[in-house]
């Protein structure tokens, strides 16, 4: 059975952004991202500075360790990175999550595409704004859009884009104007994702929170978007794991 | 045409709650109840207080009402009560939005049916829990859900249980083992409705946001659901017409 990187599995908790916000799950954290987002919130995923926590896991040792931390507690996974979308070998993984009628959540950049994309049930497409210091190869995105469209996955999926600032915002109607067809979701970034202050960091999201909302609404090319903070940031702060 | 009784029409703004947390929306809200939750949050819709603010208007005078506080920027309308099932003539207002492609959310507690919940297309039953002090009429509610499964609507369709304590909590355990089938959100009670201290208010909400998502995540009967707090209470306090 091949192998994945696995940085972290923890659960249950809830899926605190995006298109199942709110959702009971369990998260497994893959290592390795083709990316480096100015303000990534899990550059220890690719930064280096976690390479020795990174367990080379089965399917079955990961499930082993999702049961051992909530024992028939669980319906739901979550798989992140980094961008999950580097493992060609993801197929195993998903074909035992299936095999317990478990639903998977996942979310990339769109940077790669999978064939298993074809099989989550929650495949939230994350392209990177401005601030982020990336560029966007939409002939990579398209392909993935055209493909899942073709096949009907579009109840499956949606676009998130995480908004810091008026550039990005832009960048997040050009997105959407893109794939019109596709559920979109705009969502709070949070521009200080290391500090231990939980109450100023509460009122700071939300008071971002309200910005994007007025600017959202204020725009007719977003009728049709939906506009999110991170609620697990806004419960727990920075802390990891939760 | 027949004349609904309207008591705010507001927007455009977001969804605070619920299966379209976060989307883009214009609400209208209409008067009367037919319960009298002892922590109603809208109880100037029933109580007798805005009774000189109803305006009993027709489908083209709310049409025209939302068009010129948002003039071609919304595609969504929310109608929210008191209880909106109460009124059998709403039809006329949904042949007006239907035509101009407008979605339509809806919330009710699932005391009455009425035959137009068939085209509401994000249609929010709320039974309450014990510390409303009212009590659940399950033949009419399981009335509701046979028709809404048996018409295919699942898709457009949600449970919603606020819950304010343990005894809250069990109830909202009991309806969803009683519609397996149907998503399932929890929400989070506003337990002070009318303070405008908001940042008391912000961390009270999030320290019972936190307290029902520990709950929920500890019990298997809840792997399936959704857990919410109020955006826009968290947003914007206790405001009206936000
Ligand atoms: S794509 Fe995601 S994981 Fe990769 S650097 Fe950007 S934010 Fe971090
Ligand atoms: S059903 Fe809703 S509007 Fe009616 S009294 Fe209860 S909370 Fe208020």
């Amino acid at each position: 059975m091949s192998k994945l990187p696995v940085l972290e599995i923890f659960g249950p908790t809830i899926q605190g952004e995006g298109m199942v916000v709110g959702k009971k799950t369990m998260f497994v954290r893959t290592a390795g991202c083709d990316y480096s987002c100015a303000w990534c919130d899990s550059a220890f995923t690719w930064d280096g500075s976690a390479k020795d926590d990174i367990r080379q896991m089965t399917a079955t040792e990961i499930w082993d360790s999702l049961q051992a931390l909530a024992p028939n507690n669980f319906s739901h996974v979550t798989i992140s990175g980094g961008n999950p979308a580097l493992l060609k070998n993801m197929s195993d993984f998903i074909d035992l999550l299936k095999d317990y009628q478990i639903n998977i959540a996942l979310e990339t950049q769109g940077s790669k595409w999978q064939d298993w994309f074809y099989r989550i049930d929650d495949l939230t497409l994350s392209p990177k704004p401005p601030s982020s210091m990336m560029s966007t190869n939409f002939d990579a995105l398209d392909d993935i859009m055209t493909r899942l469209t073709e096949a009907d996955r579009v109840a499956n999926i949606s676009l998130k884009v995480v908004v810091f600032d008026d550039r990005d915002f832009d960048y997040a109607k050009k997105v959407h104007k893109r794939y019109p067809h596709v559920p979109f979701y705009l969502q709070v970034g949070n521009s200080d994702p290391f500090t231990e202050n939980k109450s100023s960091l509460t009122t700071h999201l939300l008071d971002k929170y309200e910005w994007l909302t007025e600017k959202t609404v204020a725009e007719r090319e977003l009728n049709d978007a939906r506009v999110l903070p991170q609620l697990h940031t806004l419960m727990w702060g920075n802390k990891r794991g939760v």
